[in-house]
This record gives structure tokens, C-alpha cells and sequence, in this order.
């Protein structure tokens, strides 16, 4: 039998037990396992250690002091060792009136699984399981060794995860890693080789211990007023963050870094535009404009605000209290400490020492090697499945901290998953298409066997 | 006996039933009777109604469409007919969590009433019953003809009260009216000879059909954002309205209103900033500064403003939906809905059209004669309780509708009542003294006896 049928027998496998991975993926979806309001987070980490053991892996669950960390191995082939990486907590499900389908009842509609976690990364743990699952039953091994790291505070900013790896570095050495995404598959894969930082702070008013009367806003300071007046000293229309020093050690593109943007499509504007009802891109970007704004720069994002009175009708108040979450995704070489000074020093110089700053997530900006063998690897495995090459992000959108294993382990990594823009991670509906899911388990196949063979 | 002894044994009938008053008031508190969220108001009619016939006045309770209108009749001495004001609904008392006690527990803490409506507007009812049963003990009939009117939607923009008092004119003709007052008592009474207008807007903004990952930020627009903007555009830290033609219609201060506020005496800035912990007053305005000020400007103040995740923690979205409601308080002769219209043009202008402007709650401003009977007969009963001239407000602070009678019976008003600035009207430990209530009561009756006499 020669190794490319065998290798077909092993997709065929993949496709054959389709049905039983989306069922396995409901059952995870089912457990809620919400790190911000710590719901469910131990019964999700025994269920999914049991469900790894399921799958041949020697599995160990990790004490943190925070969430546990489930690790896992299994020898395989060839001398090569892959790392994958993975979280098992969730964003919270509210607004809860705005799903289709309850967020933990991880239905099937129109050929997808609705859930929080369907994507974002309980889907991208079970195309992993599927592949070794897959292996495991054509050919008796995995064609390289496998190590896998699940941890389950990602969406808090993984605060255990650092100290665990730099304690454990010897368990988890490895040629190469394999990180989770979320949201960029496209037809052909999309390798990410690096994260964007976050600098997530909480910023407060309080102009009394009191909400006056409105019949006093003539005379009394209103918290919501100076919150707007502050955040409208932070950005301008033009999306200029006027925060002084914000810019000051964004790292410029490099030539190679150039080129793979430049080989990224743009993105289809009009079906955004249309399938999320948007009015148009910020600064009314062209579709050719969105990719090298969307990975190369930083943000400065009001991830929510509130003050005053909220609820329905008519309140008469004026507003003693207001908050703004402020979300900075960073690129490299911005630090979200030193962010943080920045914002609390521009308040400061612009007369709002009153106002409060306070740093409620953090993760550094990182970004891998293009050239290593993990991401020829993925770019093989892109060739074999389907004839082209991957397209390669060399910054990362989201904040998932690949600069643990980038600074700790010094294993290259590219970061590939089964999910979509439309995947609605972080909102309402989120989903994944069980086409992507079983494709997905492909790809992460294709994946080992390519890594195996550099 | 003479007539000064006999109108002390009114007073001295007041004091010597100061427990069941209260009792009384805490009871109408128990009820709740929320206008904006419609709870409990058909209770809290059929009880207010039964609590003004047991004071001996003749009731009828009114279907209008919205909530009943009570009014009441009781014939007096002389040939004078005193009308007066109250309203029987209440602000919503969230959040509840800042309350020390219960808001419709009505309990009496370090002799207070605590309670949603223990000031606004249920123990300036209490007070006036209080006066009429004294005067019916003690001398078996009033010293004036009295009317009275009670509605149930002052706190959602009274939109039954007009087309009520149009219809019913004759019913309710009188030589002068009471109307209510809340928050203005100091150690001699507060008179206020009109009313703010109101001109109450919902402001929403909508970038998308959902609230996408923030990692996405760099493309997507933010509500958040753009709510933040358009309202910098509004109004700057200097407090003035950036909205073009909003001070198009303000009438400049007569000479007599002029006079009236200069006797005003200033406000205790230093008190107000111990006891609502305040960084210290808009603009940095002097203690002399502050009633010119509160009295004579209209305002432009943000009630409530939401966007995005507004829970606690982390969630990293780039917010699609926010929310701002704007209240302005108005002065005469400015018109609720051409400041709506100017705000509309204001965000067409500045390119926020698709910001969307509702308008939840209108009232006109309105000022009655400070040289009717009315006030004159307030400012000797002044004279004779407390030996000094009534403090006289000629425009009044709140936006209750005083423009309804003044419109429709050409009565003029002077509005007056048991409440200070720290009853804690619509914030939550809305509070009511019993030494307040009492004293309120004495009040209406030195009022009513005034009066008989002009």
C-alpha cells in the first residue's frame, strides 16, 4: 500500500466517523465552562480529560492555583514532536435574549453547531482528537509524537499558563507547536504566526455619591459627560489614537512580512457588508485596504460603556457614575504596562486625574518565524489537500498569548483552526459548520504528516 | 377666642397627630405605583382615593385613557378656592442594591421615612391632608374653598394631565393653585413660580447585526465610539451647547425675576461637596455663582448612556449598539420639540445621520406673576410662621407641568412643598424627615389661611 493511499484511509476514516466527532463536540459544548464568572470550569476539565484519554493520549490534569491545565501526550513516529495548544473556557453567552438557540443546548441548524465554544475552542480541540483518533485506527501510530497542552483560562487572560509553561518546559519541548484559531479559515487555510497583545483596562468616573436629580445639571458634574469628554481626547474620527506615546515601539513591517500581506486576498467587503448590516469599513477602507490595516495595526476599542441610568423609559438623573472598557489590541512591540502608564498620563494631562484606570487583562504582542518547518509544514499540508499554497498572517489578529511558547519554549508555532468570520465567536450564535469541523480534522492530519516528513 | 390663638390650635391639632401622619405616609409608600414600568398605579389610585375622602373631601376618581386622575372638592369659608397639585406616581428605585433599606418598606430611620415617593410626591400629599383634617377638627370647616388634584404620570411626562384639565376647566377654576415642590425646602420656605421644560431623547446607534470580536477592530466601526463623538460634538467641558440653535429661544431675566434671584441666598457649597463626596461644582462656580446658575440655564445633560458588554470583567468585543439619553431641562420660552429637531440637524451636520433621535418625554417650560394673590399669600404665611420673608424662585427647577394650568385655567401658582435638596428624590434612600412632614403640614395651613384673607 503506497503512503499516499494510506494517507487517504486516514481522511476516509475522518469523514466515515463524522457523525460521532459532532456529537462529541455537542457534548462538549453542553458543559458550560465560563472563565470570567467561573462557571463550570471543573467539570468541563474532567469531562475533557476523560474525552482525550478516549482518544489513546496519556493525559495529566494540572493544579494551578487558577484553572487546571490538561496535558497530554503520545509517541508516535519518526523523531519528530508536534505541540498542540488549545483552552477549554468560554466567553460568557449574554445577551442571552439575542441566540437563536440556547447557548448550552449546542444544537444542529442548517448544518451547523450552534454554541458558545462551538468554535472558539472546543470545535478546534475535537478536529485535533478526530485526526490522532483517525491515525490511531488506519495505521496503529500517529506519524510524529504529539504532546497537547489544554489550558482553561484563555479568555481571562491565561495568568496561569506563563508560570506553567516556564516550570514545565522539559514536558512540553517540542519541534514545533500548532496554536489555536478561531476565525480566519478561508477555503484555503490560514496560518497565523504570532498574536496580537491586549491591554484591556477599566476606566471609572464617579462625580458623587449620588445620582442628583436632572433638575441639578446646571450645577453638579456629570460622570458621563466626562467620560465622554475623555474618550473623545483618546481617538479622533480618523482613528487616530491621540493617546501620547501609544505608537512609540510599534515595530515597522519587514520586508518578508510585506510580501505574505501582500499575498493575502482582500477581503470581500460587499458580503460583509451586507451579511452583518454594516453601513461600511472604518475610514471607508477598500476591500484591497482591509487586510494590511486588520493585522498590522493596533486598536484602541470601546469594548463597552455605561453610566447613568440603563434600563428602559425614562430615568431623570444625572449620572454620578460611568465606565468604559477600553480594549487595545497590541502588535509588536507595544507593552500593555506601558500602554496603561500612557492612558493614565494623558488623563492626567488633560485634566482628568479624577478618573480611574484600572488593568483588567494583558498579554504581549509576538510574532514567529516564517521561515520555520512548522509553517512549511502547514504549507505543505495547504498543497496536499487542496493544491495551493496557505495564506500566511504573520501577525495574528486575536490575543491568544503564542509568546508563552514563543519566549519559554522557543518553538516556532503557526496558529490554524476550523472556524470563520461568520464563526460569531465572542457573540451571539456562535458556530461551526460540521463541514469545517470534519475538514478541519483533515487538515490537522495532513499537518502531522507533513511535520513528520521535514 | 381670638384668631391668631385659634389658627395655633390648628397647628397644635398638627403636632399632636404627627404619629399618624407619618403612619399614613409610610402607608401610601408601602404601595409601590411606578408610572414608567406601570406597577402598582390602579392600587395605589384606589387607595390615595379612599386615604382624601377619610380628610372629609368629596372624590372622584377619573379614567383618562392612562392612569386615573383623582380630584377632590371641600367647601370652605370665604369666597376664596385654593387649588392644589400632587401626583401619586413614583421614579422606578433601581438599583435596588443602594438602598439601605427596602424602598417600599417605608421605614422610619433616625426619624426619616426612607422610601421611593417619602418626599416625591406622597408626603407633600400627606402634608396637605394633614393641614385640611387640622382645620376641620378644630373649627369644622376650611378657611377657603379647596380643590384638588392628583394624577398618576407627572413622573412620565403627565400626557393625560393636559387634555384632562383643558376638558375639565370649570371643575377646576380657582383664584390661585399649589402646586407641588420637592427638593427646594430650607429653614423658610421656597417658592417657585413656574417650571423647567423638558425635552427628554433616546439616541441610538447601530454599526452591525452583531457585536464582533475585538481582534476585528481595526476595520469595523464601533457604536460606542461614534455615540462617543457625536455627543463631544454637543457639549463642551466649558458646559456650553455645541448643538446649533439650542439657546435660539431662551428669554433674558426681567428685571423683577433679576431682584428675585439676588435674594436668593447662596448655596453651601461646602456642605454639598462634604455630603456628596463631589469633586466641587461645574465651571468652578462660587457659592453666590450657584443659583443665578440652577435657576436661570437650561441643561444638556446625559441621564444614561450604554454600549457594548456592560457586565463585569473582560469581554472583548468592538461594541455594534449604544445608547444615550439626553435630558434638557428647559426655560421659557424654549420648545421641547424644536430642540429635538436641532439635535437631529446637528447630527446630519456633523455626519452622524445614522444616529438615531427619539423623543421619550416633552414639557414646556413656563413662569406664573410674582405679584399674584397666590404668591403674596405664600410669603405672609412665611411672614407668619417663621418671621421672614418666602425665598422666591421665579422660574422653578423641576419639569413638572405648572405650564398645564397656567395654560389652560389661567391660574397662577406658586409651587412649594416638605422635600430639601437631600430627600434623595429619583436616586435610591429617597428620604423624608418626620420634623419636615410636620412642618409641611403647618405650612399648607398657614398657606390656606393666608389666602382666605387676600
Amino acid at each position: 500500500m503506497s503512503e499516499g493511499s494510506d494517507f487517504q484511509k486516514v481522511l476516509d476514516y475522518i469523514d466515515a466517523n463524522a457523525e460521532r466527532t459532532v456529537a462529541d463536540l455537542q457534548e462538549l459544548c453542553r458543559q458550560p465552562s465560563i472563565s470570567t464568572t467561573n462557571v463550570g470550569i471543573r467539570e468541563m476539565a474532567a469531562l475533557l480529560e476523560a474525552r482525550v484519554a478516549r482518544s489513546g493520549l496519556g493525559t495529566t490534569l494540572h493544579e494551578t492555583g487558577g484553572n487546571p491545565i490538561l496535558t497530554a501526550t503520545l509517541a508516535g513516529g519518526g523523531d519528530k514532536t508536534l505541540l498542540f495548544y488549545n483552552h477549554y473556557d468560554v466567553q460568557p453567552a449574554e445577551p442571552l435574549s439575542e441566540w437563536d438557540t440556547p447557548p448550552f443546548d449546542a444544537e444542529v441548524v442548517d448544518g451547523a453547531v450552534i454554541a458558545r465554544g462551538a468554535t472558539d475552542n472546543k470545535g478546534n480541540i475535537m478536529s485535533r482528537l478526530a485526526a490522532f483518533e483517525a491515525f490511531l485506527a488506519v495505521r496503529g501510530e500517529l506519524p510524529c509524537s504529539v504532546k497537547y497542552i489544554i489550558e482553561g483560562e484563555e479568555e481571562v487572560g491565561s495568568p496561569s499558563l506563563e508560570p506553567f509553561v516556564k516550570e514545565n518546559a522539559d514536558l512540553l519541548a517540542a519541534d514545533g507547536c500548532v496554536w489555536e484559531d478561531n476565525t480566519t479559515r478561508v477555503d484555503i487555510p490560514v496560518l497565523s504566526l504570532g498574536n496580537k497583545g491586549l491591554c484591556y483596562m477599566e476606566l471609572t468616573c464617579r462625580t458623587a455619591n449620588v445620582d442628583f436629580h436632572s433638575s441639578n445639571a446646571q450645577i453638579y458634574e456629570n460622570a458621563a459627560w466626562r467620560m465622554t469628554w475623555a474618550l473623545s481626547t483618546m481617538k479622533d474620527r480618523d482613528e487616530n489614537v491621540l493617546v501620547e506615546g501609544f505608537y512609540d515601539d510599534v515595530l515597522p513591517v519587514t520586508e518578508i512580512e510585506d510580501e505574505l500581506i501582500r499575498r493575502i486576498k482582500p477581503y470581500n467587503g460587499a458580503e460583509r457588508v451586507e451579511k452583518f448590516e454594516l453601513r461600511g469599513f472604518l475610514l471607508d477602507m477598500k476591500d484591497e485596504d482591509l487586510p494590511r490595516r486588520h493585522l498590522a495595526n493596533p486598536t484602541f476599542n470601546i469594548a463597552g460603556f455605561d453610566g447613568g441610568y440603563t434600563g428602559e423609559g425614562v430615568k431623570t438623573i444625572v449620572s454620578a457614575r460611568a465606565r468604559a472598557k477600553i480594549d487595545c489590541r497590541l502588535v509588536p512591540n507595544q507593552d500593555p504596562y506601558k500602554i496603561r502608564d500612557c492612558v493614565r498620563a494623558h488623563l492626567d494631562r488633560h485634566g482628568f486625574e479624577d478618573i480611574g484606570v484600572e488593568l483588567l487583562f494583558t498579554s504581549y504582542p509576538a510574532k514567529s518565524d516564517p521561515e520555520a518547518d512548522i509553517v512549511k509544514a502547514c504549507n505543505a499540508a495547504s498543497q496536499r489537500l487542496y493544491g495551493e499554497d496557505a495564506i500566511i498572517n504573520p501577525f495574528g489578529n486575536g490575543s491568544t498569548p503564542t509568546y508563552i511558547v514563543l519566549k519559554h519554549l522557543g518553538v516556532p508555532l503557526s496558529s490554524t483552526g476550523v472556524g470563520r468570520i461568520t464563526s460569531r465567536t465572542h457573540s451571539a450564535n456562535e458556530n461551526l459548520k460540521v463541514a469545517d469541523l470534519i475538514d478541519g480534522a483533515k487538515w490537522m492530519a495532513a499537518i502531522c504528516e507533513e511535520f513528520s516528513q521535514m
